[in-house]
């Protein structure tokens, strides 16, 4: 009888690629296949060598070549290539088999597979695997769901694989179906408040405090030494410190502000708002990521008017009325704006003027205002974003002060404004000429090889930070 | 032959039967049926006199009452009700006939509702309705999809019953399919962040400036006479004005500050998200609105410290480490808390301790402070939030001047930071000792009959707003 191996990974991209090569290296043979045969081929000839794998060709050699109770891991695209695997692969296996997907699946399909799967008498474990490639290779952070009997004979090897911190994995049992993968998404929830108030800070220390990138840079690795010491205040350090070598400028300069995203930041809010936890950190995160991306309305919105630093000259209750004002148009502004959207998404063809004219009576937010929506519309039906109408943009641009005044009265006294100050924000955002959206897409550039485009020409880039002669990146990976 | 109706209504709770006796009062014979013929009765022998009513005992029989093509409208909880009852009569009906849903139907339901209708020859039309039972009796703002042929017909008749303002109907043809709940949707979602706002104007007077109810109540009549003129301004007036019989105190003082909600201004959330729209306002109001309900967060966090109003005492950059420091555990807690409230919706019993050390290394987020709060959850497994954990909220106590300075600044020079605002309204909203979701609450109860809770004694309460003698309520309903 051949070799049997102990584990299996079908789906041999990059992060699939790396997960059994971290398999192999750490003494288990190792049972590897893909779709299409070239990528196992490639794997072998480059590295081959690194430990015991044993090439499958089709579905059926790869289950046979796996010692009972089978363990195999899909790495393949979230959603439905993942279940034409499952469906492929789940009549090929056994009660008790263990199938593994250490995609990134939205939990409430690993709920529903896990369901089906158990009904068979397979358990399904969802694997939340966070560090990128580079960490699916050398010790990835591990999130593993499903059944406690699956882990038991799972666990250990996900556990040999991970990262170590004083000794202790990054691996340990989440709990029941969904729940690795639940925790997984929050993770990158967070992942993106953390990313967004790192740019924040950033553009701070740049705009009000006139720093350049590579003093900024210094100031992080300070911090980094502190109390917030972490992979992402040292990578940004890293960044903020590389010169682009094209231009000669900071590279967060040459970076184009409008920061992507792939999904689970977004999840992460729409199941907080399921479940009723104010996430506001990560869906400021989140949004700030989506106006970035906004060149439309960023675009129109550049001549808005900044602060004038005027005095105030008039009374509290007056500021107020101010600042209720301004924020209202933001409010209504982005509702337009959703309309749009969903019109445009759906094809409906929305009259986005007729809707503000069928509001102003009858419904809860029946206004006079609304008689300014229908004739901004008018005057411009594919105007980006109401706050650039004419009208607007003067009433607006008058009551900014006032509205500063009662954001900052709101902030000094602890009373908390969770309204005036995120309008505010969307409306700093929108005029901004440059947004700190740079800097995340940098960050993502640099731990998740995301890319980024450039300021100064078309096209999509890649920097090799590792073989940039910075030592000090990815010490942690 | 008997007489037969223009339109038919089932579904007899209180917006159905004000509907159908808005129908009835413009002329229009209708159909009246509900499941249980107890309502049906009662319609007849209260307002049979208002109109021409024909009522129905059962399906077959209504069906048969309506005139060519058959037009009638479901009034049901949306869901799996509107499911029931659209696989009960859509047998019953011909090719040509319109099934009008007027609940809250989510668009994606109704686009999967109109699909399946139209490839039987059946007009399915989702309507948005706004404007609560007294709206749906005497004129409702109505927001229409389905197909244009369905409208020809069915549009004149909702035109007829709309509110109207300066003579012109608040009902127009919306679009295909979803669009008219998706714009409904949207409504619902802007009314969220107007009623926000307004609460933290109100909040903001009472406390920073320390007007009592009845002076605010004086300033929102006057505002409601300028640029701000709206229903809600007006009815927030009533509210403040109001004082409560039972204890002489103002109303809003007695009304416990846990704003409730209805899930459309999530959904409005939701689907930005999924339409990359950054709709932060709205977002803000649904997150301030969980917020005001998680006692169990808020009578920790109390304790919390508040301003000290003390100098700053360090340089910008320092003050910016203390911000990002302070907004970091605020959305380390935020994330933490959605793991906690998933865990507890799905049964998964994850350790949150052991969440926080599997993340200290191999992903992007690792940190040492992970270290800290893997140690504040050893300390206390079921701390409400990590703010309230002694070593943080130590730290963030010190931290705050700092973090106030900086987005202080931010807000007066005009850079965005909303991440660092919405987490220190965050913080503060969880510490306040009383939050405006008590405004909130009362005005829901004025539009709507929500109810309300009272700080004074137990149980569920409504007010009986138009009886009390105040006119100027609801003029414009």
């Amino acid at each position: 009888m051949a070799q049997q191996a102990v584990i299996g990974v079908t789906g041999l991209g990059v992060m699939g690629r790396n997960l059994a090569r971290n398999f192999a290296r750490h003494g288990y043979a190792v049972a590897v296949h893909n779709r299409t045969p070239t990528k196992t081929k490639a794997l072998m000839e480059e590295f081959g060598h690194e430990g015991d794998f044993i090439p499958a060709e089709t579905p059926q050699e790869f289950v046979a070549s796996l010692a009972r109770p089978r363990k195999m891991v899909i790495m393949v695209q979230a959603g439905a290539s993942t279940d034409a695997v499952i469906d492929e692969y789940a009549p090929l296996l056994e009660p008790g088999d263990i199938l593994i997907d250490g995609g990134n699946a939205h939990f409430a399909d690993t709920r529903r597979r896990e369901q089906a799967l158990r009904e068979r008498g397979i358990h399904f474990v969802g694997v939340g695997i966070s560090g990128g490639e580079q960490g699916a290779l050398e010790g990835p952070s591990i999130m593993p769901g499903g059944s406690p009997e699956a882990y038991e004979s799972l666990g250990p090897i996900l556990e040999d694989i991970a990262a170590k911190v004083d000794g202790v994995p990054c691996c340990t049992y989440v709990g029941p179906d969904g729940a690795g993968h639940f925790v997984k998404m929050v993770h990158n929830g967070i992942e993106y408040a953390d990313m967004q108030l790192i740019a924040e800070a950033y553009d701070l220390l740049r705009k009000a405090s006139g720093m350049a990138p590579g003093e900024i840079a210094e100031t992080f690795r300070t911090w980094n030494e502190g109390r917030l010491g972490s992979y992402l205040i040292e990578i940004t350090a890293d960044v903020l410190s590389h010169v682009d070598k094209a231009t000669g400028k900071p590279f967060v300069d040459i970076v184009l502000d409008q920061a992507e995203q792939k999904g689970t930041g977004r999840w992460t809010v729409q199941a907080a708002l399921d479940l009723g936890v104010p996430v506001t950190g990560i869906a400021e995160a989140t949004f700030a990521r989506s106006l970035s991306g906004h060149v439309d309305m960023r675009g129109a919105a550049r001549g808005l008017a900044g602060p004038s630093g005027g005095g105030l000259g008039s009374s509290f209750a007056d500021a107020v009325e101010q600042a209720l004002y301004a924020s209202k148009v933001v409010a209504y502004a982005q509702g337009f704006n959703e309309i749009q959207a969903g019109s445009a998404e759906y094809g409906w063809n929305i009259d986005l003027g007729a809707m503000a004219t069928i509001w102003r009576g009858g419904c809860i937010i029946r206004a006079k205002f609304l008689d300014r929506i229908r004739e901004a519309y008018e005057t411009d039906p594919a105007t980006p974003t109401l706050l650039t109408d004419a009208r607007f943009a003067a009433e607006v641009g008058d009551a900014q002060d006032a509205w500063r005044d009662v954001a900052v009265t709101a902030t000094r006294s602890g009373i908390p404004a969770p309204g005036f100050a995120s309008s505010l924000a969307y409306y700093d955002g929108l005029r901004a000429d440059r947004l700190p959206a740079a800097l995340i897409q940098a960050q993502r550039d640099f731990f998740g090889a995301h890319t980024y485009r450039r300021t100064d020409r078309e096209g999509v880039f890649h920097t090799q930070w590792e073989l940039d002669d910075r030592p000090e990146a990815r010490t942690d990976a």
